[in-house]
């Protein structure tokens, strides 16, 4: 049976001048995988009345599904329902319920006063089938045409999402007969990708055409994957289940979960586990781990909070740092580390902390500590570890890898205390 | 005289099953623009064979420059290399630069034994010229065929970006006779897109053929752009500039910032110029706050650090807010923001202050007190401000938009005061 194919169309000149990133194509493929549809191209095209058009025709030779998202707005730049209007051949008719929505949202949610142009949101072409829109004033939009269905929807990403959720998924779900497709990802830290395939070299190539492994590198740690697809559900994941079970052997040593599941959340999930807490002292990283910590929804159940010692005068007021330690050795050196972390666990009074100081970039290397040097120090009450990392990236990179390695090595301390 | 087209593909199943977010096509876009490159559009295609020829085929009717990344890993599922070969009809052969390369990195640089799988990364197609990875092991490929050129990079961004920057755009620059692009972007706040196109709409129909209005949402806040295009650059300079003046008149009571700069740079310039420090105490925001100040470069200079308060412990222990006020009007009060104001102030003697408590969801939420409400205050010595908020997005969405109007807060109040 053929794979039922879909192709992700985002819409609008600022993707294309790389003023914004596009999220919201990342997000509907792992949608789409979910129910078993194979994302077959992910397009962002301009503004531009020829460019939709051709990449309609386009995308209609290869995919069943195309979504679209973007252009909807209210302003002069948005053409996207225009466009599909001339090329399913309607004419603009006021939708009755998008009418009411939009006028719901400005009287009772915006609490502003409705103008023509927002009044304009609720016309729709009169061949398309209307997908109301519960957050937002543009309605998203079905069209037919020969075995395609397009569908399309606003850029606003919370506004695409609800539309994704209550009506899309559930429509392609009852339209198509949808294969299960199936993955198992592990996430692995303190190895580069190349020396982890030589371990599991083996492995791979004994693996049979219908499981692919892929290595997505992240942060400076490496996650692993293992995908297939078939319609017996149980089948398919008693297959690939026994070729990952082996990929976990190969990796032990590295292994940090073996779920879909980013660092911060396997901390988390360690310390419910133990019922401990934990906080952080932050100097280069700037508040980066608390952010890191807290995006896990349910945080606060094991997280205190963090002192973001970024000057010399908040490490020694704050955290206590001695002076002396500042003047003669550094901010980024072991000693700083060591103190930051006693006066944090002192002041939070958590069961763990994790403290971290370094140079960033691109200014304040010196020849002894050049840019991309950092301390941390993990520990408890009775005990502790430091380890110093050397990074080369942009500033931006240092921190997020900086911050992935601090959850590491306190994910190590923890496993161990 | 026509334009110089560009394609961007990026190559990889990751980026088809929505694993990973494509960062790289945005930065490729920017650096593309800036030179006068118009970006047609942007693609993602998975590690397929003929996936690729496909794309290759279809692009190269609408573009002079393809550019790619990925797939070029040391790793079996990166087939870009090897695709590229068969389709410009070349075979493989050692590359001695390469080979240099690779040895170099392994040798001084990651310090690890050097393996078959690595060695192969210095294998390149004959008929292809190849740009050395000062930053990795993959070098890039250039190939032209007809009036096409086609540039393959790696995926990791550092890399590539490496690549882009010293090779490909001087490359382009002179193999191309390049129109000036020209962008005029401002930042607005405290406006939503529809409101501020009623106020700009008479300007925006008066605005001639060939400069274009962009609205850009963000974070709750608007960017605004104009952009045009042509060979005198002193003319076309001068023509945006004219409009983008009267733009930043209409928009006069909303703007921030009349450059392409985000919120915190504004925040950052502004507390330099008057000589002055800051910092924060956060509980909901969890140091999202902190983070963005300290992406700033330099921001050592201004920001001292900030108390990231996430539980009732940290607010009374290290801020001094008093039990009382937690116990009868709860953490997310303007009270607590007062109190937390300052303690903070007082602990770290900064001249601004800035405090945020809220619920960011998705549990936590009364009936009183619902998701998505924030409290925040902003003070020096002397004075403060507090302001109430009520947002209804998703979690990360919350924290990203409290932390960009805390910003906002905190640079109209530095202007007041």
């Amino acid at each position: 049976m053929k794979n039922v194919n879909a192709s992700i169309i985002t819409i609008g000149d600022e993707l294309l001048i790389g003023q914004v990133i596009d999220t919201n194509s990342a997000w509907i493929a792992q949608q789409l995988n979910k129910i078993g549809v194979a994302v077959k191209r992910r397009i962002a095209v301009g503004d531009s009345a020829v460019d939709i058009v051709d990449i309609l025709d386009e995308e209609s030779k290869y995919s069943d599904i195309i979504l679209m998202t973007g252009g909807l707005g209210p302003t002069s730049d948005d053409i996207t329902k225009n466009v599909l209007c001339n090329y399913f051949g309607g004419k603009m008719v006021v939708n009755e319920g998008a009418l009411k929505n939009v006028k719901y949202l400005f009287e009772q949610v915006f609490k502003r006063p409705i103008s023509e142009v927002n009044l304009r949101q609720a016309e729709v072409p009169d061949v398309c089938e209307v997908i109301q829109n519960k957050r937002g004033s543009a309605p998203g939009m079905i069209f037919n045409k020969g075995r395609v269905i397009y569908i399309s929807m606003p850029g606003v990403p919370y506004e695409m999402k609800g539309i994704m959720e209550e009506a899309v998924i559930p429509l392609l779900k009852e339209k198509f007969k949808l294969p299960v497709i199936v993955h198992r990802t592990m996430l692995t830290a303190g190895i580069g990708e190349s020396a982890l395939a030589e371990i599991i070299k083996d492995f791979e190539d004994e693996l049979p055409a219908e499981i692919k492994l892929a290595y997505l590198p992240t942060y400076g740690m490496v996650r692993l994957r293992l995908s297939t697809s078939g319609f017996d559900k149980n089948a398919v994941e008693e297959n690939i289940d026994k070729y990952f079970n082996d990929l976990k052997l190969l990796a032990k040593d590295y292994l940090v979960t073996d779920l879909d599941e980013p660092m911060q959340v396997v901390v988390g999930k360690l310390l419910k586990e133990k019922n401990k807490t934990v906080s952080t002292a932050e100097s280069c990283t700037g508040g980066y781990v608390a952010h890191l910590i807290t995006s896990v929804a349910g945080s606060s159940k094991y997280y205190e909070g963090s002192i973001v010692s970024y000057s010399y005068n908040v490490k020694e007021s704050v955290l206590g740092v001695h002076g002396d330690t500042l003047n003669t050795l550094g901010a980024v050196s072991e000693q700083t580390v060591v103190e930051m972390l006693k006066g944090l666990l002192g002041k939070l009074n958590t069961d763990y902390g994790v403290a971290i100081s370094g140079i960033m970039g691109p200014d304040g290397g010196t020849e002894d500590k050049p840019v991309g040097t950092v301390w941390m120090a993990v520990g408890n009450k009775e005990d502790y570890q430091t380890q110093k990392i050397n990074l080369r990236f942009s500033r931006e990179r240092n921190i997020e890898v900086t911050g992935m390695m601090a959850l590491n090595f306190l994910r190590k301390f923890i496993l161990a205390n």
